[in-house]
């Protein structure tokens, strides 16, 4: 392909608009053009790159025997009406009325009434699509013989985000590959989760990037059935904690905690009440370092201290309860832990003002003994600690000698922190925890009977009797991971393509178009190549500077960059350069086609290495 | 592939709701799937065929340096209200709020206002990509060096149709290609227009069907400069004339007519005014018969007898004028011929009731004479003739003696008649013209200055002069095109797949799927045949009987069927039988490959001959 016809524009400056590296650098490169707020057109090259991680999708969940298929995009409000999700999915699902109720509208407003036309709303675009491949599969699928079954489409959805940002990564409308499955029973959906699960190792393995299966939070439903596929990035949104002894990693929200024993686990003291007092002292350690007596004249060991929360917790059934959690003074606490270990759909932090009423305390000087109506839980490094300082519900005092079994009464010992970087794995008892950033490309999730049985998709067992189908989905954000590869892998100069989603694999640059001997080697190199089976940009345009061809090989980034010039013709050579390392190697042009290949093999054995596990 | 496996429910019976073959066969081979009116689940099946097409598409295209990009389907109402489109483009553009409208209309409403949410529609979904793609080509092409371009997309669309009909040929979300050029003067964008021509030439013939490139007439733009592509279908929508000795194929609104000339060509009489009477009697031939005097005692030759139509036509500007046609008695008026001879933007038929008012006569008995403000056209098979009869403008009575150029003061001779099979063709003056059925499948058009000029899409020429683009658009619908070949391919037992596009090329029937050995016959001939890059889906399924079997392997259509069954075992043979002859091979099992690879070069050879021109 020549440059000269491609459609691309480069940017020496970042658009003022874009708001993470991949986005910056994707728009610097013409690889992306915004239409609209999270909405983005993808130019030639962009659109090369998606199709080659769909078609590594494709292929690999072939392998499995997936079926693909297209869904619709526009989708009837009454399948959504029959999953109940068209009542509960927020704003993200754009609602609207298709022509005939917009015409039911007009006709009401004619007769002089004020319709409300959110009223009218029998569409949306399709953010996912439970509710119309449990109806196919209703329809379609009768007997036990038929099953297990996965299906999956590639498609642009649409989610009407609140604050699109930061280009593909949080988009609008956006490409995504969803996937179900429908089983007979749960121990053949935990067989596919864990196909999937396997294919989804090899379609990011494949992408050539580094990737870590995530052990994620599975809200209310428990187990430990979900797993976000995540793409290592300094600038990822979610923190990651990974074992380096053994597989163990998961999400942080989600990662399991040890037990850290610490501070004075002798006998109990009686509590005594409004011990310390730190008038006007804020932040726990500087709390601890003034909570000075006779016994502690350097303030007490932060070990020996306490933290409280109080949570207003909401149940599936509308019921809501108090529940206070107590940690340790220097442990950070973790909400989704404290959310799933009563079982709770939703949870609140009690907002300050009324925390401050209901305990009769300024923030920092909030407690657990004494209130009531609350249920206790205590971080199980404190289990056996003893004598512990906490907050007195009285402004600037604290207690000392909290007995969390005695003065708590039927407070429960649970995993109720943020697990560290350091902590020692509970896995495998081992290793420890390395941190990690992530961007998160993929999930894999056991959906269970939830679609099947509200919206009856059932099936004939050997017995002839009607049971609900058990389900699985499996999502990849095809654009989103494309992004994510180039926040993963990009250098001052622009993006380090991996070579299996490079846009092209080689670029040939040009340094003199005009000069008919030098375009001559170039367009035979180029041939070369392309017969060859590699894909070729070749920067053919006259009339630029050698360095500014350059710099936009460089922010364009693919794998090897090839140069043609006067000057190195004239001791018969061009130069091979890898992006990545910068190496350059120096070669006569018939030799490209071999050069290229050996580089080619490099690459792919340090992906290889480099990829997720 | 294992059939067993497959999402896949034929039916017996036509589904109610279907009104056209492809829509009913594709609907009871299990191919798609209706989700609401227009909107249609491509199952595996259908989307196997769909993929296909799409990658002819794409290989052809890719021939032309045509390059892939993608647009978004959701679209900001700015750019389509600075094409002007937003305001004239009628309700099959569905308009909506996003969240932020939304937002502002609840919030007026919670204010007491009485907002009508019509008004803040600000996004749609695109139903061609206009706007865009010129957005994104000012953005990103500055000189004439970039040019030509041709950028296209394949995309699923949406048009709100008030009807949605006829399965995947009239729906509301379909598959479309849609491709745009980009040239710095009319010459580029001419030869582009014909090497998208010869494109779409190359890919109906690769989908193997009978298909014509029909000229298309092209509104008030004028010229020859748009060309449809029509399969040949019985059911097709359009009717099309074709030249049985040369290449002239137009679709029937555009066929230029061949003057007739016939009548009295001799020397003109006085009008004899009211001059016939015939009471009640209605119909150009009736009418005719009754109109007797002296010298014609056996009634009037119809070729003497003249018909009138009384149009009012609006322009571009908004001006309106009433244009009167007259035609010979036996001929068909072409009201788009009307349209384009005065340049009108739009043409409507007189309502009946206005035009009785207007001319004081019931229908049947109007005419041209005497009628002011009206510009009067003449068909071009009047020319020279005289002494012609005409309503009166006075019911039940006809004049006599018409002389167009005496009686109607300023006329305009031109070709105003629907052609017909039989007539002879005005290109090459040697054949005539054959009727035909076509579906629209695929359109090539010469935009021109349209969008570039309201849009600023401009470039700089070689002497650094601002220009506008010269545009051309050319669309395929994809998913019209895979139910067309089916309109055109099928008998009373199924579907008769082209090759190219079949689902799969073999279908493998195990007629004893429980007998171990034929099982593995099966299972052998089916590895056989994948390893040689045959598409096959194998019958595996128990507990059907033959019938059965066939009966949907006839409907699903796939162009072979090879039958594996203890009986033909017994002798050491299968059956290789083709889907359209029927015509059946015996052959043994190891000899699959050779015969199946001998079937296949047959079917290709047969589907070459029998395709477009």
């Amino acid at each position: 392909m020549k440059q000269s016809k491609l459609l691309i524009q480069t940017l020496r400056e970042t658009p003022r608009d874009a708001d993470v590296v991949s986005q910056q650098l994707m728009m610097r490169a013409g690889m992306i053009q915004k239409v609209a707020a999270g909405i983005y057109s993808y130019l030639p090259l962009a659109f090369r790159s998606i199709r080659k991680f769909e078609e590594i999708v494709r292929e690999e969940l072939a392998k499995d025997g997936c079926q693909e298929l297209l869904m619709p995009a526009v989708l009837p409000a009454e399948l959504w009406q029959e999953s109940g999700r068209w009542k509960f999915y927020g704003d993200e699902l754009l609602r609207f009325c298709d022509r005939k109720a917009k015409a039911e509208v007009a006709e009401r407003r004619a007769r002089g009434e004020k319709p409300d036309e959110r009223e009218f709303y029998n569409f949306c675009l399709g953010p996912t699509h439970e509710e119309v491949i449990t109806d196919i599969v209703r329809k379609n699928v009768r007997s036990y013989k038929q099953l297990p079954m996965n299906l999956f489409q590639i498609q642009n959805k649409f989610r009407d985000e609140r604050r699109p940002r930061f280009g593909l990564m949080r988009g609008r409308e956006f490409t995504m590959k969803d996937g179900y499955s429908f089983h007979v029973d749960d121990a053949c959906a935990d067989r596919e989760y864990w196909a999937m699960f396997n294919a989804y190792k090899r379609i990011f393995s494949r992408l050539g990037v580094k990737f870590r299966p995530v052990e994620a939070d599975s809200g209310a439903i428990g187990g430990s059935f979900t797993h976000e596929f995540h793409v290592l990035a300094g600038s990822g949104e979610d923190a990651i904690l990974s074992c380096d002894a053994c597989d163990y990693t998961s999400n942080i929200e989600k990662t399991e905690a040890p037990a850290l024993p610490a501070g004075d686990h002798g006998k109990a003291f009686e509590l005594k009440r409004d011990h310390f007092r730190t008038p006007g002292v804020v932040g726990q350690v500087e709390q601890a370092a003034g909570m000075i007596d006779a016994d502690h004249p350097q303030g007490m060991p932060i070990t020996q201290t306490s933290k409280f929360f109080l949570y207003r917790v909401t149940f599936a059934d509308g019921a809501t309860k108090l529940v206070g959690a107590v940690l340790r003074g220097d442990h950070e606490v973790n909400p989704v832990k404290v959310k799933n270990f009563v079982g709770a759909a939703e949870l609140e932090l009690m907002p300050l003002e009324e925390a401050e009423a209901f305990t009769g305390a300024k923030s920092g000087f909030m407690g657990p003994v004494g209130l009531k109506d609350v249920t206790f839980l205590v971080d199980r490094s404190l289990e056996g600690a003893v004598n512990l300082t906490c907050g007195a519900n009285r402004t600037d005092y604290h207690h000392f000698g909290l007995d969390p079994v005695r003065d708590l009464p039927g407070c429960t010992y649970a995993d109720l922190r943020m697990a560290a970087e350091g902590d020692s794995c509970t896995r495998c008892g081992k290793g420890t925890y390395q941190a990690f950033r992530g961007i998160e490309v993929g999930q894999v999730f056991k959906l269970g009977l939830k679609y099947s049985k509200s919206m009856g998709c059932t099936f004939l067992d050997e017995q002839g009797k009607e049971n609900p189908m058990v389900m699985g989905c499996y999502g990849i954000g095809i654009t989103r991971t494309v992004a994510a590869a180039v926040e993963q892998n990009y250098d001052a100069d622009g993006i380090i393509w991996p070579w299996p989603i490079a846009p092209y694999q080689i670029h040939i640059v040009c340094l003199d178009p005009a000069n008919p001997e030098v375009a001559g080697v170039a367009a035979q190199v180029e041939k070369d190549l392309e017969q060859a089976g590699f894909e070729v940009l070749h920067d053919d345009r006259e009339g630029m500077s050698p360095g500014a061809k350059f710099k936009d090989a460089d922010l364009l980034g693919f794998p090897l960059r090839l140069t043609v010039g006067a000057k190195g013709l004239k001791d018969g050579i061009v130069e091979l350069r890898d992006r990545r390392t910068k190496e350059v190697v120096k070669l006569k042009p018939e030799a490209a086609v071999a050069e290229v290949s050996v580089a080619r093999d490099r690459i792919m054995q340090e992906l290889e290495t480099a990829g997720g596990r």
